[in-house]
């Protein structure tokens, strides 16, 4: 299994960062989140609880991939990186108290002569620790480290065949969708319906094989439904009961989410109109995006469209997703909010999710969109609506 | 859905907790494991991509949760703890440049006076990122923070309620491991396979739901076997192929992991010499495993038993294991392997793998096991050979 993408397309990403990296006078470039390792190097493991990462340096060709001893013939199977720059510490690294795996970059550091370069250190990342950052810091005293989410940002804009792979993701994710909604109903074990749901999203279409999502399915019924993340239990669905449902389909790591809701029993009024009132909002933000607006114009769009109505949303209700690992498919970069004055642009992808969850009524929808040259498309095909059974 | 144990449970949880506090001479604890989070306080969200946890106090009788403003009422939903004990930050604090979930914690610090305490931090945890510490250290200059991971080291043994949790996970396991033989066969897509070793997981057995693993399944096909932590693909399972697996039940967050290898054809004599070797290995190290013995003592009785053999495991054989969130259901505590004195009591469980991942001949070949009064106990029943098909 070679890396999901041809090697060009590699050299392309590592070009654009490290244009980035010169445009943030960052010489040599530590990236840790999972995701960056994979969009760089093809890197596809599931190790990532253990310190691992990609040492970047402006000038060099290629990025030293680095990692647990028995990981690294996962490196070599799925990276394009030759093997001079595979390099695996032993298994004393691992969860010691004595020794940590960043003293072994440390060491590459030093045998590098890198130690006195500015550093970018993805500082609020998970998977990269306290204790890694400290660690670092202890063991290269005369480096200047930096903050920086670069590589985050380089992926906000998707090339042509990450969203071909984001709509199989999307592909597979209208069949997961189907498949919740054959599966849930009165009487029904909520773990059962979820384990449907769970084969729909592996097994994927007979064209493309799914992936394991970043997230585990947000399967909430009843009360459950005023939280935004919560699961399912082995406790049977009730009549009269909302199920809100938030799942991805995954290809390859990409992902494409989506929000939506099943009512059991006849919904009431207040649900209908909350439905209501959500969907038209939700309609409204599609048909406003476009390139050269920003991320609050988008949220003030949705705000307007839904004053007066009594709905109010007190998240985001939106962010940059795409090529994700655990705990999260999204980005971490913008967000959909007063105050992110970040520009739409052509091949960035939004879950765009209004989603409402209170107490007293709580609703789920939401859309995977792509902006477009002169607008937005969502990304899979789903109807936008109230399920009721 | 109330907490997955008693409120007893939790409050003795909690003194021992607070007893290892005093020991360490920590005044003030955050707990930022998502597993700690559950052991303490039942909290089960998917919400722990960002910052979140509970701030316990040596000399207050109930612990704080702090996390995302949309997350509080699953805090009300599955924890024990009383409304002014459920402390959410604004969705402005979410994945901004500017303002962090750590300035909301420091400010809780701040009001409750609590910022000259000796303060326990879980420096290498994932999800306590670089950035949450260093907004931590800004805010609160005169704080003493001392690293720990006290919690995790309460939570290696297990009380009887917990062990019957796993008890059950193992039965989960044991039918996720009966679907996995009976799915793969060649000419099958791997991601078929994986799709019903999902629904296993999910489903779980008629009298016990599933939850979801903190790992995916681990499903490796021919070359792929050479590493330890690659997913499935969409090919089809080919004659002549080894696959690896690893996988595991769980139930309300209690995992029970287990390796097994099948091979589709007839199988080398060398993997059948490697398959006996581990066996007997394994044999052995589970007769020799007792309280009072340390780590180091039993992988020294495995590396006894395999000396000469040409099988040669460079990874530690085994590991602390139990409740978990992603990325991994492993403790971070013990690890059998030379230099770890950590004594051996009952109630402890461990995950022993001497699983061998080489380019030339893998072996995937594991057990869960419970410490007893007097030996240990394998926690799931299936059986321990090379499957051939």
């Amino acid at each position: 299994m070679p890396p999901a993408f041809d090697i060009a397309e590699y050299k392309e990403r590592l070009s654009n960062t490290k244009d980035r990296m010169n445009r943030e006078s960052i010489e040599v470039l530590l990236a840790t989140d999972p995701a960056n390792m994979n969009y760089l190097s093809g890197y596809d493991g599931k190790s990532f609880y253990v310190p691992q990462g990609l040492i970047l340096k402006v000038d060099e060709e290629e990025p030293i991939w680095f990692g647990r001893g028995i990981d690294a013939n996962g490196a070599r199977l799925t990276t394009w990186l030759s093997e001079e720059n595979i390099r695996a510490y032993s298994d004393d690294y691992v969860q010691s108290s004595t020794k940590h795996p960043m003293n072994f970059v440390a060491d590459i550091l030093k045998e590098k002569g890198w130690v006195d370069k500015t550093t970018g250190v993805e500082m609020d990342q998970c998977y990269f620790t306290a204790r890694c950052f400290m660690e670092l810091k202890k063991d290269l005293p005369n480096t200047v480290f930096k903050a920086t989410f670069l590589v985050n940002m380089v992926r906000q804009i998707k090339s042509e065949n990450e969203i071909s792979y984001i709509k199989r993701a999307a592909r597979i994710l209208e069949r997961v969708m189907q498949v919740a909604m054959e599966s849930i109903d009165v009487g029904i074990r909520q773990c059962d319906a979820a384990a449907n749901i769970c084969h729909a999203q592996t097994s994927g279409t007979t064209e493309y094989g799914g992936d394991y999502p970043a997230g585990p399915p947000i399967v909430q019924a009843g009360e459950r439904a005023s939280t935004s993340h919560l699961t399912w239990t082995d406790e049977k669905f009730q009549r009269d009961e909302i199920v809100l449902l938030e799942l991805s389909g995954c290809y390859k790591r990409y992902h494409c989410p989506m929000c939506r809701t099943i009512y059991l029993g006849n919904p009431p009024d207040k649900l209908k109109r909350v439905a209501e009132t959500v969907a038209e909002g939700l309609d409204k933000v599609l048909d406003f995006i476009k390139p050269g607006v920003t991320c609050e114009a988008v949220e003030e769009c949705w705000r307007r469209a839904v004053t007066g109505s009594g709905v109010v949303k007190k998240a985001r209700i939106g962010y940059s997703f795409g090529l994700a690992y655990p705990p999260t498919w999204g980005e971490g970069t913008a967000s959909i909010r007063p105050g992110d004055k970040t520009i739409l642009k052509p091949n960035m992808t939004f879950h765009i999710i209004p989603s409402i969850w209170e107490k007293d009524c709580s609703y789920g929808l939401s859309e995977a969109i792509r902006v477009t040259a002169d607008g937005c498309e969502t990304l899979a095909n789903f109807p936008r609506k109230l399920f009721v059974k």
